[in-house]
Formats: structure tokens, C-alpha cells, sequence
């Protein structure tokens, strides 16, 4: 098989790196920065390096269009100028009703895997990357189902597992679960920076709340702006929900409706353990928290102590306390068994274990 | 020295083991639920039980009040009552202003230990609970100077760094670094779980950003609705501010503003690294990133080698993929030195790792 890969960042690098080494296809590539392309050629993660993105999608039977948002219709357009007939061509973006709706195309099938998002170029890719995760994919009734059939069956020979969903249902539900987070992020940092430059005094060694809510805080533009910008109604409907809700909650403070405030805290601790429950492969993930000194090593025997019983931890958070000598280890472990079994391995260890 | 604990949960039972065990103090014990005092006693955190708040505030010459804030005035106004001339009261709670306006009493100085909220009960005391970090106090011009410099050099003698800090200053502080990422986080579990109800796709094994941003959702009512209550207009201010900061954002998305929308991101970027900086005893944290196969294991190893070489992880978070096969570990290090030997050992040890 033969497969053409525009764009050899972390997502295109890894798509041609599995699509070598799990099925044996021929992979040329091509990339608009010729270092980038270089770096894969010197990898092993590209067979050919093309010299022009003709030249890369000639002859292929599936092509994966895989740059920036931002720059995705013109480079796929000129994709589908050149692929042949029978080529299933698809996109790796991060937003999909824009670029679905752009496209008449029988060949052309949106896609949108859900890894890799925390690191970026060719020189992290994997060939294990898309290992079990979702893969988006975004038919519609112009897509060829003989090209989305060889693109399914492709996609779950990289190891992933393809999901068909329609592009509105996956933007509204990217929007509330990454993009929406991403918004609140910067907006915490920002009004923290505000107080501090307005004279108030410098921030305590915060807690893990204030830490957890901004960690993403400031993610890279090249990448962000365009998600932002093509899911941004989407985005605007999801904030506005946030913002009613964020009103219906101001005033209740304000009107210092003490029950209302608790059934809303105790909703959403309902609410929460539901949806940890549905996460990650529908497993139901236990929490547990362990104090522990914060020693070098500690985290680490309880880690290696817990792997050498065979219990995988999904999760890990450490709390340290603001002079890092001691802290709380958060841990989320699949189902109740392992659950059991990490707490008797770590109070083993000595350090008390809490279920929040 | 003798001093009085009244409330004997996470908090105070943590003071009275390192008051005893630090200082020799002989620590008198009372509260509300005969189990936790008993407990506390066979624990050996306190001296002695004492059969009422009014016995065991009896010849002390400090007392800790440490009740949730809803029952803080009046357990205080007993202690008071109770209390020798020449005895030191303060309490622990996390709110500060409205406790310090209802009391001109010239023994009493507010105080609020950046400590342990992550628990609770006196089961998970800890002697260094307070090793190292920020003990904040209320003193006002109605506190006595010599009881206030008794307070305060205990705390030191606690393992605490006491600091002075206005009522309000301190209420404002936390409310945006600790009370609003609590009503961030369970707004965002609220809003996804009316999609879900709405009929919304089941989300995705959703990425780190959801999960992180939502981490402290539904926090413990019994001591979370008085926080809100008692801090109810520093929040509702925090809060209005960042919806109008929020509904600025709105208007560049909803106007497509993409230049606008890129320079707010970098600045929060910036503001990050910064914040993130001050933070922790004023040390910079240096964040790397290792991709690791997340079998079990690969953490414990990647720790242990940190920890053998003397190497401190102020923090890491692990970004699982769905299926668990592989992940991101995020790690904060304590300056570029550490970063820079962490990096060599989990290179050495096969992962890549990037600065992001």
C-alpha cells in the first residue's frame, strides 16, 4: 500500500511511522519546511521524501493531509487536485465542520485523532501514538464508501480505534471539553497577572487548585489560534452556557443562598464521579489519595511498588506542600480491584491511603 | 507551655502533635464529636481529653480554634469566655474578615495555615503538616503585641513561616487562587453533564485539559458551602471579573479577531511562566516533558533514578493516552540545574524529553 503523508509533524510523523512498521506501506511525504522533512527522511519515519506535494500523493492509495488548521483548505485542495481517482483523502484537524462543509469531494473524508496534542514535531512521533485512542472520522453522504471503508480499516491497522461522528457533534464536544478548558486557563492566569500588577500581594505558594485550573494555560498559538478561530462559534455557544451558569452561581453568593450552594457543590461531586467513571475506555476510575513525605524516591517506590504488582495507575497528581518536604499523592487506578489492592500496597509502605 | 486545641480534625490534631512533639507542650484536647477526641488520644496527638471546651481552654496559654468556619463565632466567642486573661486564641479558618471584624477581644489574632486541605480527620495528622509553609495572620491594632509574638513565634516553632496579612488582602487573595478554581471546576462538570443529559454524544476519553480543569469539583459541602458563604463578595468580585474578562474573549472570537485572540494567548503564556515562577518558595520551576510507554512500572523507574540521583520533582502529572498504553509525563523541577540533570537521566533512560 501506498500512502502519502503532507505535513511530518508529530501527528503526519507518526501516522507514517505506524503505517510502516504495522502494515509495510510505502510512505512519501512531503512538507512544506524541507528541515522537517529531512528530520523524517533520517528518522526512518518516511520512506521518500518528495520534492513537491504532486509528486508525494502520486500514485497513493490513501493520502493524510496533516498541517495546521490554518492552512488546511488550501493544502488539501491542492491534494485532491492531484491524488489519484481512487485515493481516500483525509485531515487530521482539530475543528471539522469547516473543513467538511468545504469539501464536495467523493474522495474526501474529515478525520481528527485524538492524540498528541502535548507535543509537537516530527522528532516525538511514535509508532505507538494512536495505540487504542479515538480516531474521528467525519463521512458524509458525498464520501465514497469504498475510499471510508480502506481509510477505517487503515486507521484501526495504526492501532486506533475510528469513530464515525457528524462535524457538529464532534466541534460542540471539543469545544466543552478542550477548547472551553483552554479559554478558562488563560483567563485564570490573566486576571492573577492583573491583581498582581494592580498592587496586591504576591500570590501565596497556591494550592494544586489554582495550579490544576492553568495548566494548560497558554498552549501554542501557531496551533491554538486557528482552533480557536474555526470552532469559534461553537466555542461562543459553549462560553455562553458557561457564563448563564457562572451568573445563576454569582448569585446565589450573592444572595448568600447557602443551600442552593450546596446542592450545586453536591451535584457537580455527582456529577464528577460520573463522568471519571465514563472516561478512559469506560472504565470506572477509583481515587485514591496517599500523604507521603516528599522525599526524592518516594513517589517512586510507591510507583515501582504498584507496578511490580501489575497495577497500572491511569493518573497521578502530587500536591507538595509549599516547601515541597511532604505532600498528597492523588492516584486514579481502573476499577475497584486495583483500587483495593494499590491501598493495601502503599498503607503497606507506611503512608496512610484515603479514599476523597 | 500549655495550649488548648478545640477541633481535633486534620488541622488541629496536626497541631497538637507537633506542638507536643516539637516543643513538649502539654496539649488539652476538646471537641464537639467524642469519637475524633478519642481518637486524637489514642493517636497520641493530645495530652488529655478534656470533658469541655471550658476545661480545656483552662490554663492555656495558647488556643487553637479549629472548627469549620460555620461554627467558628461562636465556638470562639466560648473560648473567649473561658479563656485565662493572658491566654493567645486564634483559629484556622480560611476565610478572615468577617471572623476578625466580630471579635475586639485583645487576645485574639486570626490566622489561617496554608495546609492540608486536601484531607481531613485526625487520622491523617501529621507532625510536619506545617513544615515550611505560609501561616498567614490577622493581628489588627486591638491584638495584643505580647500575645500576638507568643502566636507567632509558636507557629515558627511549629515548622510554619508565619506572615502577617490584612483581612482583606487575605480574602481577595484567595478567593481567585483557591475559591475560583472551585467554581470553575464544578461549572465546567455541570456544563458537560447537562450535555450529556441534553443528548449530547458520550464524551470522548477526554485529554488532560478537562480532566485537570475539573479536578477539585465538588469539593467537601461540610467545609466548601461555609468558604463560599463567609468569602461570598471577594468571590462575587473575582468573578465579575473574570466574566468581563471572559466577555472580551467572547467578542474576539465571536468577531474572528484572530490577532486579538493570538496576543491574548501569548500573554497568558507569559503570565504562566511567571506566576508559575513566583511560585513554590519563590523558586523557578522548570517544566520538562517525557513521553513514556505508561506500563506499569516506567514512572516508578523514571522517578527512582531522579530520586537516586537527589533529583526533587516539585510536581508531575501524567497524561495518559485513553487506552493507558502510553502517556506524557509533565515533571516540575526546582530550578534549571535539576532540569537540566533530570533530562540527562530520562534521556539516559530512553524517553525523549522536550522543554515545552
Amino acid at each position: 500500500m501506498r500512502i502519502a503523508v503532507i505535513g511530518v509533524g508529530l501527528i503526519g510523523g507518526s501516522i507514517a511511522l505506524a503505517a510502516r512498521q504495522r502494515l509495510g506501506a510505502e510512505v512519501i511525504a512531503w512538507d512544506a519546511d524541507p528541515a522537517a522533512l529531512e528530520e523524517a527522511l533520517s528518522l526512518g519515519a518516511i520512506d521518500r521524501a518528495a520534492p513537491s506535494l504532486q509528486d508525494a500523493v502520486h500514485g497513493a492509495e490513501v493520502a493524510f493531509v496533516a498541517v495546521p488548521v490554518g492552512a488546511l483548505p488550501d493544502t488539501l485542495a491542492d491534494v485532491l487536485k492531484a491524488a489519484p481517482a481512487d485515493c481516500a483523502v483525509t485531515d487530521v484537524g482539530s475543528t471539522k465542520r469547516a473543513i467538511v462543509a468545504g469539501q464536495a469531494d467523493q474522495r474526501f473524508v474529515g478525520g481528527h485523532p485524538l492524540a498528541g496534542a502535548e507535543t509537537a514535531g516530527v522528532a516525538h512521533a511514535r509508532v505507538d501514538l494512536f495505540e487504542g485512542s479515538t480516531w474521528y472520522l467525519t463521512p458524509t453522504p458525498r464520501s465514497s464508501g469504498l475510499l471510508y471503508e480502506r481509510l477505517y480499516r487503515l486507521l484501526g491497522a495504526l492501532g486506533a480505534r475510528p469513530e464515525a461522528i457528524d462535524p457538529e457533534t464532534h466541534d460542540a464536544t471539543l469545544a466543552l471539553v478542550s477548547h472551553l478548558p483552554h479559554v478558562l486557563a488563560n483567563a485564570l492566569v490573566t486576571r492573577a497577572f492583573d491583581e498582581l500588577e494592580a498592587g496586591a500581594a504576591p500570590l501565596p505558594a497556591s494550592g494544586p487548585s489554582f495550579r490544576d485550573a492553568t495548566r494548560v494555560a497558554g498552549a501554542p498559538s501557531a496551533i491554538w489560534t486557528d482552533i480557536y478561530m474555526s470552532n469559534r462559534d461553537a466555542l461562543v455557544a459553549q462560553l455562553d452556557a458557561l457564563l448563564q451558569h457562572l451568573q445563576t452561581v454569582r448569585g446565589r453568593l450573592a444572595d448568600a443562598d447557602a443551600a442552593a450552594i450546596t446542592a450545586w457543590n453536591e451535584a457537580a461531586a455527582g456529577y464528577r464521579r460520573r463522568l471519571m467513571e465514563d472516561e478512559v475506555t469506560g472504565q470506572e476510575l477509583v481515587e485514591l489519595r496517599a500523604a507521603v513525605p516528599n522525599r526524592p524516591g518516594v513517589v517512586a517506590e510507591l510507583a515501582l511498588e504498584l507496578g511490580r504488582a501489575g497495577v497500572n495507575i491511569a493518573d497521578l497528581a502530587l500536591h507538595p506542600a509549599p516547601d515541597m518536604s511532604e505532600g498528597v499523592v492523588a492516584l486514579w487506578l481502573p476499577g475497584p480491584d486495583a483500587a483495593g489492592q494499590a491501598q493495601e500496597i502503599i498503607e503497606k509502605l507506611g503512608h496512610p491511603v484515603f479514599r476523597p
